[in-house]
């Protein structure tokens, strides 16, 4: 590791992006870009988390980004557990509190933690030793995500400050979206929400976020486009849209993609509704970086890893 | 590995038997014989797939094949990463298609797939960059089983040319079957199906293979007995056989047995429905290698990984 | 390792307290003092196990045993492979003796089986080559459980010897209580029992253990308090106390810690039920040594599992 993130990067847990500095953001792209070419090398495997134990504790399944923790940690040389709720003593009625507690008594160096109630990482966090990522919790923040993203944004188009950033779809339910307006407005983009005004957060344009709830005015001149997976199982009845109806009015296709600039890039921070939010001809077409991000979600996630494991009490 | 292999097996993938030489066959086959060894040590670790990623994609469950992948490459040095469907992102609607492009995103080296319908392991090794290997796909093939079959068969009677081989039982539902069709007949043995015509795939003698619906005529100076597991969760109410009958006639004890050569052996995938279509006398017997058959897929399976490790683009 | 254990703990597997002696207890608990410190580096590894297969085999979930084991697996180098019950062979009518053999064919070192039916684990080594750990067996035994709580008490008391330790609560379903029965007695503790008579082994008192169904009589002048977890889950309708009542009669809290000496620390093998058998100010409170029974757990695994290792055949 270079001494540039250590000095810089001092934070003990990942919890949030709320809390970062532009500095704090930027050490870790910096470091991330260093780390996307250890993924490409025959022998992906550094050992500057040699003997280190990561724990990866999620309550709440997921392909992409339990994957993308383990693989990073198993690159860094760590010894990587996973431990799922399902076989978990959350069953026979133990606490997070007890769980956390329990785990931390094992000593770990790192805790990377998904749970469906906002909040719950950081009151883990208070409760342990070691360091803590967040890696999604409820509708509240998934900050290795907002990370991801700006690293594949700032290696294509050179820069984040400036630019105009389209978030659409279902911003209310929406961690990515969350974390990503806090780093996107850091770092001096500037931020457009797009969606109806249902799933539009309450009061969210006092924030300073320009919203809007058509796509021809919201994508026009956009430099980037980031389309949200439209999150049925969060919807508690109050509001479920029609497929066919919200692909008509905001899912992305050509035409609609034809409103923003001709260079303009497509996000998606998967897994995709292909026909809901995102047409498949847009998905898998040029100006799509959506397998892009999930490689740069490794690199990020080794960065992230690597600048906690350095401040340990006992590092 | 020596350089003989390296000389003669070329291929990317190994999505099943067919498609394989005599040559590509002996070639894994004396990979494996050097690979049973190291899992006889004490320190049971080779570092040929060190740094390299291997994940083991499971859409059916299964002890045997995937523990055998797993071992096979730990013992290698290869960082592996199991996906179980249960907690995947399939639940949420992500295509097949989608997995695989996220996965090959993350750069694995190896992806190991089992699936349960026949095709989808092809589907998917045309989506990604690195090698893909089926562990089972519906009632397709199974090519490692053929594969760790065949070097039972060899390290026991010395040759596979020229043995009589009966496959007896759920011949139409079974991968592990045909897998051994296609590669006992290429290596030039004679192979006999053995099961009750409900159980024979339509059409099968027109290949060339002799059928008996009797196991006294089917197993005549037989080498090798091979059955296989009746698949009774593959029925779909078209013939289920009570397992009681199928015994009586299509299980096979001592007595059935004796009809074959004195030196016959036995064989069978795995796992067992003792009663049903083996007797435990016979499969626990002198003639058995069932227990040996296990022992060979790790070698197998680390021959495999090692072979297409090898080739791989920037290998 | 040092030699002294090596010189002392002999046996092949660690299926139960039973039938170890007063050495071999002390052999693994000095072995396991050792162990400690390699946890609180920050590079926690050694390479006692390089190259050894371990395979966690569990019946019955469990997020501290089976975490526990794993990570005591991977810091002494070993190549550790879970296997769930859930995604195995038994929901195919796969016998435990089958699975014993097809996994001993893959050459492990060691089989780390936790089973829901006393005497499994016992059948399985008698089917292995390889050395077998009990995790915990119905409600026979728990012996690293034991072997923890009396390395947690020998740190914090100097000694076992001539202690006074109340076992509380859920005797009769409870293997933890089971096996630290016979490791106190063997190490010369004086074991109190204090139950509701229905929750205490049918003629327990004959083999010399000191019962009481009160707790002011049970805990007085105890050095040690261990109370147990009401495993409702174990309770066929039998006896299901009312957990207010319950915990009104033998519910751990300061005014009942009281009756035991002002110096008693208290211990609970987790996960806990708070305010059914523990009150939380006990539990989280100065004389409570619950988060560092958990620290224990990892260095006593790490113990015997380089004990049995030395030990193996081949070795």
């Amino acid at each position: 590791m270079t001494d540039a993130p250590r000095s810089v990067f001092r934070h003990r847990h990942l919890l949030g992006i709320e809390g970062l500095s532009p500095l704090d953001i930027k050490a870790l792209l910096d470091l991330a870009d260093a780390q996307v070419e250890v993924s490409r090398q025959v022998e992906k495997r550094k050992s500057s988390l040699r003997g280190r134990t990561q724990i990866n504790l999620f309550f709440e399944p997921s392909t992409r980004t339990q994957s993308s923790f383990e693989i990073a940690g198993k690159r860094l040389g760590a010894d990587v557990m996973n431990m799922q709720v399902a076989s978990s003593s959350v069953k026979k009625g133990e606490t997070l509190i007890d769980t956390a507690a329990t785990l931390n008594a094992m000593r770990p160096d790192i805790i990377v933690v998904r749970h469906h109630a906002a909040g719950a990482v950081h009151l883990l966090a208070r409760k342990v030793d070691c360091s803590v990522v967040n890696a999604g919790d409820g509708a509240h923040e998934h900050p290795t995500q907002a990370l991801l993203d700006a690293l594949t944004i700032r290696r294509n188009k050179g820069r984040i400050e400036g630019l105009t950033v389209a978030i659409c779809g279902d911003i209310l339910h929406s961690r990515v979206a969350r974390s990503n307006m806090i780093l996107l407005a850091a770092m001096g983009a500037r931020v457009r929400l797009v969606a109806p005004s249902t799933l539009l957060p309450p009061g969210i344009a006092r924030l300073g976020f320009e919203t809007f709830t058509s796509m021809s005015e919201g994508l026009k001149d956009a430099d980037i486009v980031m389309m949200l997976r439209l999150q049925l199982e969060r919807m508690n009845g109050s509001f479920v849209p029609s497929v066919k109806e919200y692909f008509r009015f905001y899912g992305l296709d050509q035409e609609k993609l034809g409103y923003a600039k001709p260079d303009a890039l497509v996000m998606h921070p998967g897994p995709m509704n292909r026909g809901v939010e995102i047409s498949s001809d847009v998905a898998d077409g040029a100006q799509s970086l959506i397998r892009e991000q999930v490689e740069m979600g490794v690199a990020v996630r080794m960065a992230v890893l690597e600048a906690l494991a350095s401040h340990l009490p006992n590092a």
